[in-house]
């Protein structure tokens, strides 16, 4: 199968992390994965939310959310709307998840990081690109609570990314755009650590089904796709910090 | 393992159903898994949500709520904090696109069906138990659409259940109740169809990760429930229609 | 008069009460009046309202809902819609007025009572139905408080309940179902207590009005309906606690 | 019994009518009944509720409103709030029943007419003087409404207005101010009309019980105050069009 | 240029003020500029919002509100609506910041003041009358807080007042009344003390735009307008407090 | 006085313009003043809102927002809150009305353009850097809707840019960044078209006031900023369309 960018099957798009985009974030990327672009941005607030009050343990979380003309056609904003969307509740709710399975709360101590994902441009995969530049943020912000001296060891115990799989006219394909996606028969998001295991895989298949063979062989690209991502949050940390 | 309530680890728990539980939708169940209960009604509108109009295709639309004292802890109200959760969110619009991946929606013509799901009261599995009583009284209604000369054909096209499975203590197990549901390390919802085929995937490891391994053993066991699930919604399917 | 379901004017409809049909609950009855099906609970909850702290009295509150579907037309979920319409705000300040009449919430001591209706089905009635049915689940939960010890002696100071009559083609008649309910010229609820007084009376003539004639016909009927439901409501709560 | 302000258990606050208090509604008066004042304005408009259109007939709704200062202590503005309260629904509900009530919706014809009522000061009976005060306004907008030959024939069917009756330390007495609101045992809202038939009544005991002779003396009051209020209701209509 | 009213264009209308319209508040007039009327209230209440808690500084703060029918067609009301409008938004916190310049909030202690506009009637300048009326709820409050020991010294350290301006057909006229107002090329609002310097000041040409020189012009006029009503101010300030 | 970046007080900040910043837009810049970062579409929609159908004028109209991590410390989301603050309803009015005022609605035929004006940093001036954006958005969308034939003349009538400026300590200061304007005793917004018109103006001393001289020394330096600044914009729209 050709790919309309002409990528093979197994290979993703272009990366580039750009990072510090915003001046006052205790971490911040710009990802663009392809044509697609996220603002990752990591706050961090010395204090919990009410149910983990007292216990000595941090909290992870995330929001999300699209610029109106992110897309071809132009988005009502949902604060003009007065409410928060279910595909915007369920992406956020999956993001804060995901990059609470990276880190060790009780090390975090008593403070929380607000991971805010704001997809300025989207071809596809801004959920899973979310994932993979917040968790940049989050390193680059639990590094420099490390040199202000707030934290002794840093808290993330893995390294985690995440990447899009599909079923497009019966081929399994990596990290689709947006014109892929629209015709898949699979749609998976799998979120997995740099030793191969996995965080989180959500599969389906809307107007279709799919076998456990097809699901094997989109768990096999999805890996090698999350593996080369990490490589890359690996090598942005190290140039940041070893400045 | 030796489980609370006494089964074995790929044992599911007790399945009651009791159709035409309340006597004006299309369809209706009362869905008893353990001491899961959930009340599903399917509602017929012959007309179709705007985005569709004039396209010859149906729509099918899913609901979910719990009752406030569902729980061991009463719940606000969603209608009295004036706006869905989240999770209220991320399940129904699960059980929308699970019931969706089972009917020729070009066959069901013009027309919404919505399913509502109640949960009366909660013990784990509540979003599952609604896909598994949702699908009955989904087909309860595409029967009587077809007693009523409204249908020539039923557009259901495969038969689907779903079920939870999940890693406590390192013991891959079969549906899940609220005290194990609490305590895993791995947490997954498998819907699938009659011919084993997955509908959707949604597996999470909020404070652990699992591996490849795991994940094919968590799966062997939901085939096996699933299958059992759907040996009932059709005798149950067979007895109402045969009357 | 002959009625559609063949009861005499001055009859009520059968009724039906399903003790502890939920688990969690303090109290819980399902009441089934006619075709018209209620679930009550009663929560407590060991603090007040902002308004009450530090007064040494209790607080009894109720909220009233009904499935989407309860009904023959599907209604739209208030939580969907993002506020709570007039009807329910007006149905449930009532239910927890006419609730609050019969206890002594000095002797209740600082905790809330929290007793939550849900119409599972409506044929008219629902709201008195709700009052009847919240009673049993409020007794419950106080004889409850005493067999922990919590309480030392049971606050509440009079059995209640509640019934509609109305009038059709000039017949006033007892227990009104839906179909005669929408036919009505004059709809009153009555609750009253065990002596035979009035907690509250709330007669409307919306198309129609009534004499002081017509009201006191009305008045005897429904103090007749009355008596009845509280010999059901005794029987029920003895049968429970002398267990 | 001595009233605070000197009144007599069945006598009535002084009432102060001012008509065409604002300049653009089709019906306005200022209604002062004792402190408490109320500004009841008629608008016209011509169309009809979706459903009830095409029937040929016409529909009367109403707002309630209290200005944040209206009272002793300053409220929240229910549209900072973002929603209306319980008790804001419940009233306006209320006078929109009771005014449809004296009305002939089929002569009125395809236009409806909202009532609003906003309360400029409360002392008590501020639900009841809406009412007596919409009337007016309502009596007004149709007498313009033929002068304009939009309607030939009045459709007003009935005078009605409303007062409050209550028990105070064990007394009946009538169109009770806030002090003795506040400390009523029985309280009760009647609308009546001109021949002296009820068209609502609500009566509540919130901390206590009424029996069938209270009723009944409360009932007398309520009628020689309402006909008092239909007189002054009349002159007023009679000086506004005999000019 | 005849005006329609007959007004010179730097004549400005018939101001009325009717103090303490209402019983409750602590300030109160009603202030009528030709057909424009506003009920202004002050409340003042003992504490402060969170972002000024001890530091030892008071709050001024107003809200805004028309009534539906205050025009000639209808508006709905912004309660039924659930939420604020961005005009409604705009003015209130253009009428707090300019009450807020002419106090001394540490001379006025931890207390908050709440202005409260209520437009009963509009015809043009709603938002410069609730100012000028706003200041005299405001003048009462504090000279009320002194007579009541609780404050020692007058916080208010100008007066202020506000008038609209504006261009019709080329031609500067102060005091704009609704049908000038929306046929106005230019249209500005002036905010000044009795030492002729400026509060606030907005202009805006929404069809056209406006020289240097009209500015000039019509700051004039405004000076004009604005010291005529602090002398109307000072006297009703002065005849309340001689008493 | 020496300004903290060393600027003169009658000198603007650095201004950076990237066009087609985003690539579904039909016009898109971003927009940096000094550290004021903007990211400003224009999107074309053929229709108009109700209040303007079949009258063959077409309709701008703006939204604006910033990012949670624009500012020092986090915000939260006007979606998450449910509502609008006021602040963000203010100034996405005044650019709407800002940009209307240099279009001719007719010319523009019936179509509707919304520009997003999305705060990536905020350092001040904000509100007017999305005008001076939003007009190079607004230009480019214009210019793309002649080359495609849909448009046979460019409907924009004038050139406009908006610039702050204001006095800290007593001096008239050019272009405020956010340390200088929370401490500016008078703060100015003023918005210009390239004949030296005003558009509007809006001038505060919120805890002083200002002279008639002041004022006009912060117009002169308004006027100088305004027109270098449409300078850059016609450089910028020159270079996109002599490609």
């Amino acid at each position: 199968m050709i790919r309309l960018d002409g990528r093979k099957t197994n290979e993703k798009r272009e990366v580039k992390i750009t990072r510090n985009y915003t001046m006052y974030a205790e971490g911040c990327v710009l990802i663009e994965i392809g044509n697609t672009k996220v603002i990752c941005t990591a706050t961090v607030v010395e204090k919990v939310p009410p149910f983990l009050k007292n216990q000595g343990k941090g909290w992870i979380t995330a929001e999300y959310s699209m610029l109106p003309r992110a897309t071809g056609e132009r988005n009502q904003r949902e604060a003009a709307k007065g409410k928060l969307g279910g595909r915007t509740m369920e992406i956020q709710r999956l993001i804060g998840r995901a990059l609470r399975a990276c880190i060790d709360l009780e090390k975090l101590g008593e403070r929380t990081i607000t991971i805010d994902c704001d997809v300025i441009q989207a071809d596809g995969g801004t959920r899973t690109t979310s994932i993979t530049g917040g968790f940049i943020a989050l390193e680059m912000a639990m590094r420099r609570l490390i040199e202000k001296g707030l934290l002794t060891e840093n808290p993330i115990i893995a390294n985690i990314a995440a990447i899009s799989v599909g079923t497009v006219k019966g081929t399994p394909i990596l990290d689709l755009m947006y014109t892929e996606d629209s015709e898949a028969e699979v749609d998976m998001n799998v979120i997995m650590n740099d030793k191969g295991e996995f965080v989180e895989i959500q599969g389906t298949g809307e107007e279709a089904t799919f076998s456990r063979k097809e699901l094997n062989e989109l768990l096999d690209l999805a890996e090698k796709g999350i593996y080369e991502l990490i490589d890359i949050q690996r090598k942005e940390i190290e140039e940041e910090f070893s400045k």
